[in-house]
């Protein structure tokens, strides 16, 4: 049954109020991706640091330098610090949110103004640009503090918080300020708590306690001085494609398996409880096809698809630099090549590991080759995977609150890809760190006509009020 | 020796003459890829005519129609027919030539301005875009023709000439016209000499009688309705370019063996004779690492090195359209993507019989990899592999001119590419046809700096005009 304490009814009942705090939130286009946006990211975070000072949050807004941008040198925009209640006999919960976005025009086919909220009152659901990515779960925590307040209702934590307005452009400087402010701003955390992904599927309320890591590899192959042509020189020399296609074609099978030994050997095994876990999801293995826009997954089990996204390591071939790509038909030799693979990561790959694994692996396989071209393995880019105890209170604080709010056991998920701020809050925290979303999986954050239900907004925010409610109760 | 006919003389004795006018033609920028350019390829075509016709020649300037390029809808430069001579008793021989040039511009790193004609005395080369393709041989044969005028020699044959401004851009029209021609004004021809190809080195003149043909092939294979994110999907899909790497590397190993079954098969048997020409051919592996750029050939012996670029098959991958082909590292499973390959032809291989092999063999191993993916396979294009036999009266007249301007046996070559006008005289004529080359292999045809050696223009000329001289002698 949902929740019946007087905060979560003030915000039923404020419900209107509140979307038109979204909908001035959305009007604002803080992208920060652009640097002709850049002055609408900074607007936006002054409108921020406001409002939460207006909720009686006090705010630092932290700047963080200056970067180039499109020929541009330019400010980032602040990160905010907000502090809400010092109580000391009170746990004290770090929030994360992001106040910037992805671009979008009309243009991009758009059904509606993207910055501008407009809702459809058959299906209930708010578009807009930021809707669902982040302005709705930043503005669900300002909805908390404020329908406490409203309702004479003591705050249950204290609460710190974390407002960046670069997410979507790489969170420039934000790590190097949460590594400072650690033993600082953030030393009495005792645990965080980020809303920025999504349920899994459209029905089912989730709680994400794992993400992949990522191993970015580069293989360059060269010989010829200079692109050749195949009339004058096919047949006459080693050509690095030919090289590169052989080698790569040991990467993976097309039914998913990686061929480089000793990967599979250090992932952790799946234990029966975690395997009944990715069972109960709620969940198709034709949600995935559509999600796919294909009938191509690699198995027709649930868990199993389940499992290859969420806790097993795979390997995409992501393309080649330096070869012929546009259309037509170009009779070259490209002479120096640059594929690029990457190996998703879970427990207990690191990305040292890995490397080692594929540079050796690789290295071996060239040689077999007999190719008097030259070979080079370079990881580009390496990510830890990241797991978080269910059973920890911060976890069941999520799980109570969701059960009361929709009542219904969360499906215990772990993405797929890397959320980077995750990995920095536990590692620079050292405390639990609990990824609950407000949106549904159908939200398109990226995409055009990004949307959030009426439902996930309202019912969203009394979530994040009754998980910082029981965490008072679960907390030892 | 060299020649010590008249004509010959007199071309020696007037270089100076004869330089002057190749200057002249390459101070035309005939660049026919560019519609700006257009207005100077027409001028170029009227010099030429002008230039014929002042030497006796009857020209037919033949309009070919308009062409759409950059937007533009222009006129295509016109074809020169030529006719010099009629007498019945004399053979007939068709000279071909181009008069439309690549583009050049200072700026893309030319020592000299490339349309000036610049000499540098020391090494005696004549630089200018143009020079060596194709001005310089098309001016040879006008050199030929008032050399014997101006010697009061009577030409041993009757010529006709096919001069077309469009051979950089395609040859638009012009295969049309030939055939069309066949029966009208080329219809006695009795021989066909093309001198629009290169000494494979810089020190041996040669003769070349074949070309490769081209099967060019494009692989499809798509899954997903739209390019993914790995961290999402990887490890739940079907992914194309694993598929594709997959395929691609069942196709030729890196020493260059083709493992299409039946290819091999269908390859003219080598004989003793032929081994041996190729054995005698004046360059080194060496030299052959030198214009690859790179120590990279796949043999190290000089006749397998020369047969795999000449008289073997070769399968060359060109590239992959529709995946990640820029710097950086993007984590895209790409949904469907084009993969490029062509394979070289010679005799008996046919664009068909190839196409039937390559779509049955690759459908096969794709069906073995059990993918959910689509795969297509299609031949693009299709080109017929040409050779022809040096026993001919025609290649005989080249021999001996060859011998006796050069002082030695030509080398008998294969080019590696493809020049399909050859293909066309050949099949239109039902002639003999032959390359007979000016320039250098170093010349640079379609680089910076273009340049024709001052005794490749100047020999070059006498060579064409002892072919025609020993045609009469030869000619059966
Ligand atoms: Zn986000
Ligand atoms: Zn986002
Ligand atoms: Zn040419
Ligand atoms: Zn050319």
């Amino acid at each position: 049954m949902p929740s019946s304490r007087p905060f979560a009814k003030w915000i039923e009942e404020n419900q209107d109020k509140l979307v038109d705090r979204l909908a001035e939130s959305v009007a604002i286009p803080s992208v920060s991706g652009d640097a002709s946006y850049r002055p609408e990211v900074h607007r936006m975070g002054g409108w921020l640091a406001d409002t939460l000072t207006g909720l009686g949050v006090s705010v630092k807004s932290v700047p963080l330098g200056k970067q180039n941008l499109d020929g541009q040198e330019i400010d980032l925009p602040p990160v905010l610090l907000g502090e809400y209640g010092s109580d000391p006999k009170k746990k004290t919960i770090l929030v994360y949110g992001h106040y910037d976005v992805q671009p979008a025009l009309k243009s991009d086919g758009w059904n509606t103004e993207p910055f501008s909220l407009s809702e459809d009152k058959e299906t209930g659901r708010f578009y807009g640009r930021g809707s669902s990515d982040d302005k709705g779960p930043i503005l669900g925590w300002l909805n908390v503090i404020e329908a406490h307040t409203k309702t004479n209702t003591e705050m249950p934590v204290n609460l710190k918080m974390v407002f960046e307005g670069m997410e979507e452009s790489g969170s420039d400087g934000l790590e190097e300020l949460v590594v400072a402010e650690s033993k600082k701003f953030l030393s009495n955390v005792d645990a965080v708590c980020i809303s920025d992904n999504y349920w899994l599927g459209t029905t089912s309320p989730c709680i994400t306690y794992g993400l992949r890591g990522l191993a970015y590899f580069q293989v360059s192959i060269s010989g010829p001085g200079a692109d050749l042509h195949s009339g004058v020189f096919g047949g006459m020399v080693h050509e690095p494609m030919t090289d590169l296609f052989a080698v790569f074609s040991k990467l993976v099978t097309p039914s998913g398996e990686i061929l480089v030994p000793g990967i599979a050997d250090k992932v952790a095994p799946l234990t029966a409880e975690e395997k009944a876990r990715y069972e109960v999801i709620d969940i198709t293995v034709a949600d995935f096809e559509s999600a796919a826009g294909g009938k191509v997954t690699l198995s027709d089990d649930k868990a199993t698809t389940l499992m290859g996204r969420m806790r097993y390591p795979s390997l995409s071939i992501h393309g080649v630099e330096g070869a012929f790509s546009a259309a037509g038909a170009k009779t070259v030799i490209p002479a120096s090549v640059r594929g690029k693979f990457s190996i998703r990561l879970v427990p207990d790959l690191t990305p040292q590991d890995v490397n080692e694994l594929v540079t050796k692996y690789l290295n071996d396989e060239f040689a077999k080759l007999g190719s008097k071209n030259t070979f080079k393995v370079e990881m580009l880019s390496g990510g830890m995977p990241w797991v978080a105890s269910i059973d920890h209170w911060n976890y069941k604080a999520g799980t109570k609150a969701t059960e009361t709010v929709y009542s219904k056991t969360p499906d215990f998920t772990r993405e797929g890809g890397s959320i980077p701020i995750t990995l920095t809050f536990a590692d620079a925290l050292g405390k639990s760190v609990m990824l609950l979303p407000m949106g549904r999986g159908d939200d398109g954050a990226h995409s055009i006509n990004e949307k959030l239900d009426r439902s996930n907004f309202i019912q969203g925010s009394i979530l994040l009020g009754e998980y910082l409610t029981e965490v008072a109760n679960f907390a030892e």
